[in-house]
């Protein structure tokens, strides 16, 4: 490739953190399996356990409340069932509301069935109307069985963070669940079970600089539980059956200490970094749209439309100048299509946006070579611009 | 712990394979996530499709129908649904046929409906007498859909191996589905997806050498698809949602390589340890009984019972004598149960049964080191049948 590149992906996935590459290093040769009873299984258990602790202290939870899974599609595809266990007995739920611009692995539904499934509007800052949330929880009849709610705290391609507090209120006055993904938003804001008044949460490794491979349902209590999605030999007290993986969960263990303890410094530093991202763009190209500026948003992401220039083609652009940049998430094997975030928010899905999302690795050179880019990339779309007869709007 | 260790638990998890552990070390600091669309992206997304060739080697199957998991119990939980598709047809499967002493994974049923499953008996060797599957075959009413028939081809606990050729030809003559779990197997005997005319197989990392956390589902047609247990944003063409584990995968499709290139020294190797195994334990204890030892097994695994000495105990006195095997799988998060496994093949599932299972890089010595380690701890059975007024029988 030439030239060094330059990853502003952040939110697709982070780089590995030294501190979970060797968490997971070290566990890699241990020979047991955790659910075996010599001392090998023992050994593997002990590193299972130090990591349940550590992801727990990052969201302020109990260990007692963290269940292991693949990763955070697994554990929104657990935890998104009308069956529940309320301590012995069956608790059936009635329906399902999810925010329109999240996540396809939340808009699915889950295990519930399509007709159950309503999604909740956003505003044009990609903003949830608690209001709202709040007449739909009260049209619903409560004899179907109670409601669960499943939003994002912060959207992976926008990075817009939902005004939790209101929503959890809403929820807990209409008797409801609330689940909420902070996949997103963990290590990138200050986070804290009891605080969100979340029932479940939503959490993966790999974005936060842990290893692929393991991401967490965490249970603010142990009556509660949903019936499990991969049932077997009963690991993870029954919630997730399928040997864990040591390495993986030590890593995450460990990328989770780091995002506790460094979480000042990551907020202030991305929000720098961004916010001459951002400034840049907006004084090379005017009329650049930055998606959800004036809502609640992660400091690590930029989200941007480019007013005649699809946004495939503004990433490609990217890519070939050396800069990773995402056009929608990384979700769907490769595929580019309209954004339904942006169609959620009334822009033009069509066009699409760009994502650029920095981590601490970013350095204000990274910013330097991805304005360069963008100057050189718009000064194209100026170009073509011209010589289509000018004046001639760009479809 | 003093001394040195000697694993002899490889079908709970088999040490990780150098060839393995450089495989994932090279890719654990690939930035991209493989659904993205830039160099980083594509970059992950190859050690991703090169493993997809690997795996499939390893059964003689295209690498098209190899879907990538979490590990053997989540591929179990995915194809042992009763909906599926055929091409863009609904397809409603009517009963699932699992083995009475088959994984808990299998025996659960998946997302079928309690009543829908049904267990097929073994007999003392541990076996299953195809023409009985064939009448319960004839007897399912065609009209609720088709059967599938979901079998281990080698036990986990006693590594018998099931007559799978006259199962396939009894499944296809009457119109079902044949799901074969090689999770044991693999690496262990020569396997062929054709020769054993499955429609699925199921197959993990770690039991074959590779790293936790990897496991597949391979379809011998892309047109027979079971609903997605994980949905999302369509990874694995729409099998399996979830951004994918490149280290884990990577390290996967190394182990299944080098299974492949390896087999016959396996066989012969493990054959040969195995054997020297019983033979000592014969010699010290005539009375021990070994499972299935005139049945077709697995060449690493031996499953014994020592008259009057629980499983649990046995296991135990071989952990602190530093020698690891098992009682019980290594499923249910350290518990040790009666075992389901003896109780189908008509023996005292109370008293348990103990695993001994070897792979390559078990040595001689560390055989000698179990038979020294069994020698005394059937003393020590001697001397308390003594001590309990000779000639008591021992409960």
């Amino acid at each position: 490739m030439g030239k060094e590149r330059i990853y502003l992906d952040h939110n697709a996935t982070a780089p590995l953190l030294a501190e979970a590459r060797e968490a997971m290093l070290g566990a890699l040769d241990l020979l047991g399996n955790p659910s075996s009873v010599h001392f090998e299984g023992r050994a593997a258990r002990a590193v299972v356990e130090k990591a349940r602790r550590q992801v727990a202290r990052l969201v302020g939870g109990d260990a007692a409340g963290v269940v292991f899974t693949s990763g955070a599609t697994e554990a929104v595809a657990t935890v998104l069932t009308p069956n529940f266990k309320m301590g012995k007995a069956d608790l059936r739920l009635g329906r399902l509301f999810v925010g329109a611009a999240d996540h396809p692995s939340l808009l699915g539904g889950g295990r519930f069935d399509p007709q159950q499934v309503a999604r909740l509007p956003v505003d044009r800052d990609g903003q949830l109307e608690p209001g709202m949330l709040d007449d739909a929880l009260a049209a619903h009849d409560a004899k179907a069985g109670p409601a669960m709610v499943c939003l994002m705290l912060a959207n992976n391609e926008t990075g817009i963070v939902q005004p939790m507090g209101a929503v959890a209120q809403a929820v807990k006055r209409h008797g409801g669940i609330l689940v909420v993904d902070i996949v997103q938003a963990a290590g990138r804001m200050v986070l804290d079970l009891e605080g969100l008044g979340a029932d479940f949460l939503i959490l993966s490794s790999h974005k936060i600089g842990g290893p692929k491979g393991a991401g967490a349902l965490i249970c603010a209590s142990e009556i509660l539980r949903p019936a499990p999605l991969i049932p077997g030999g009963g690991q993870e007290k029954g919630h997730r059956s399928g040997t864990e993986n040591p390495p993986a969960i030590a890593g995450f263990g460990a990328a989770a200490e780091c995002a506790t303890e460094r979480i000042e410094h990551t907020c202030d530093r991305t929000t720098e970094l961004r916010d001459r991202l951002e400034a840049g763009m907006r004084q090379q190209c005017p009329d650049v749209i930055i998606h959800g500026a004036h809502a609640a948003r992660l400091p690590n992401t930029s989200f941007f439309s480019v007013p005649g220039m699809r946004a495939e083609t503004l990433q490609i652009a990217f890519d070939l100048e050396g800069i990773a940049v995402s056009a929608g998430s990384a979700c769907s094997s490769g595929k580019v299509g309209p954004s339904h975030v942006l169609a959620a928010m009334g822009f033009d899905s069509e066009q699409g946006g760009v994502r650029a999302s920095v981590g601490t690795t970013t350095t204000d050179a990274d910013i330097d070579a991805f304005l360069a880019a963008f100057e050189k990339i718009i000064g194209k779309r100026a170009a073509v611009s011209e010589a289509a007869d000018g004046g001639t709007a760009i479809p």
